[in-house]
């Protein structure tokens, strides 16, 4: 058993952690291990949304793909998608960086042309973070399957302490030590001619939180699809559709493909929120996710060690100046475009 | 909205709460105020045990109402039962005072009694804590329908911001300002014939948490009795059963009696815990208490501000030098003395 936080980013507290210092969580959990040369990563979300125009958006996630396999490449990217609440079809490559000055030298040839460069037919956005390694956590069911930032981890971690009771996540965060990383103000909206930009507000939230039921058998399988799937569909439309009173700025449920877009057995959610606060509220005491917390121990405590579904979450909170956002041609209900 | 600390016993804080600043609860709750002279109170429990010796129980309940009504007497009390896990038939009197001198003075002459002079056919047994009011909260969901302590407050507080969320509780108490008020050592009996003495540690947690549907009506009555009562007898069935392994002592799901022993429509919980983190892990994230509060919130969602059924706790951490544990005549399961 070891700290979530490592011991390189530990700081004399002035914050204490929710839990005594006997705590034992109930259940393994694991965390990312960065090499401690990492000091920042980035996290980038390039994504194509259209009206029946497959054609053009395929054409825009080839040239992305190729750029993604260019110099400063990222050192992984997935894709995936959903339809949006407007109807539209939205591809999402989420792409990750663990060298800001590597990422920088990318996105100056090939990444900022997705959204400077209008294309037919498809509106393209680009939202994203470049966190300090002290301002972000990931959490994993398993040690042995690592999705988002963490695939770029030296490694993992054994099991940690900080977990398995609200607000593990900030107590997970290195930050939280010292900060109470409140957020202030609002985001607001630049526009220039098709392009939006957002100018975002100090501590901003960011949560990507995902399954994999690709090792799960016909009971488990079917357990999974009757039981917890469409508990958490409904949670992540309650999101989507009326978050923002509760400080969800959008919520998109991705269903994860292949380079080439063919379906697989993953998918995550992937949220805004004004602050780690509002998530937190959200996440111990809204009716929607009391449901999908409780589906999912349910199915949990039913097959203990013996299930197969894998589960994994990262969230940031993220400094102004370490947010951007940019949408060109995308409907206005996009994203974080709904913010301000 | 004010806070649930009240302003004299507000202190500069070395430990944060758990929300934000601008934090708003999403429903109204309220809590009990004391006079400000009052610094420390006693919330004693008299119970008495048997196995179909009614008469001799009834006549040792009656003497005790006879001595709740001397010189030095509580100012409130109530009667409540249930039947324990070894089939005993257990009444128990909660008494209240707010003058710790009263009470001892009412103790020496009357209470002592209770668990030192035996009497044939029934156990008896005396559970409380006479903590600083520092050291314990209430919450209720409605200012006009007080229970427990709070019928002994100056008054009810305005809507207070220190709830609906986990952490809540341990927010409240004003020692939490400044104090993780975390457990250490573990209790130990000291035998003395019939009679067993629990040898306390600190910070040992007591929770009393009620709900009254004498106002409920047809539809909300029956969704009560179908969707909520159910879930939550389940619960407090595996924390009689089972709650040693999380922490928790003893636990009575009591049926609320009139003082002459008959049913009302009113009932609570009452536990001891280990300690407040152990009452916190098991309400927030096990699968016992995630069903009765995912009930709850079902059922005040369905109803809203028209709900008419009452809830009420109160929560007390005390430190050892506040506690007292006293069995006569009892068998080795009663209350703490399964603990030790």
């Amino acid at each position: 058993m070891e700290s979530a936080i490592p011991a390189h980013l530990q700081c004399p507290r002035t914050r204490h952690r929710r839990v005594p210092d006997d705590y034992v969580p109930p259940y393994p959990s694991f965390v990312a291990r960065h090499a401690p040369g990492v000091v920042r990563v980035v996290m980038a979300y390039f994504g194509v949304q259209h009206l029946g125009q497959a054609a053009a958006a395929d054409a825009a996630l080839k040239d992305l793909a190729a750029s993604f396999a260019c110099d400063g490449c990222p050192a992984h990217w997935d894709r995936s998608s959903y339809t949006d609440e407007a109807g539209y079809t939205n591809v999402i490559c989420a792409a990750y960086w663990d060298d800001p000055g590597r990422f920088d030298a990318w996105f100056a040839v090939h990444g900022a042309k997705w959204t400077s460069e209008p294309r037919a037919g498809v509106g393209t956005f680009i939202e994203g973070v470049r966190p300090d390694v002290r301002r972000y956590e990931t959490l994993f069911s398993a040690p042995d399957r690592r999705e988002g930032i963490a695939t770029l981890a030296a490694g993992m971690s054994d099991m940690v302490t900080e977990h398995a009771y609200w607000g593990g996540a900030r107590d997970r965060i290195p930050a939280s030590q010292i900060d109470a990383m409140e957020s202030t103000g609002a985001p607001r909206l630049v526009r220039d001619g098709g392009r939006v930009m957002v100018v975002p507000h100090d501590n901003l939230c960011l949560i990507r939180s995902g399954q994999d039921w690709g090792d799960t058998q016909a009971e488990e399988r079917a357990m999974y699809q009757r039981d917890v799937e469409p508990v958490l569909r409904a949670g992540m439309a309650f999101l989507r559709d009326e978050g923002l009173a509760i400080g969800c700025f959008a919520n998109r449920y991705l269903s994860v493909e292949t380079a080439d877009g063919r379906s697989t057995e993953k998918s995550f959610g992937m949220s805004w929120w004004k602050s780690l606060a509002a998530l937190e509220r959200w996440a111990e005491s809204h009716p929607t996710h009391v449901a999908i917390f409780g589906a999912a121990m349910k199915y949990l405590s039913t097959l203990g060690p013996a299930a197969k579904l894998k589960l994994y979450h990262e969230v940031t909170v993220a400094r102004a100046d370490e947010q951007f956002f940019e949408y060109l041609n995308c409907h206005d209900r996009s994203g974080m475009l709904r913010a301000a």
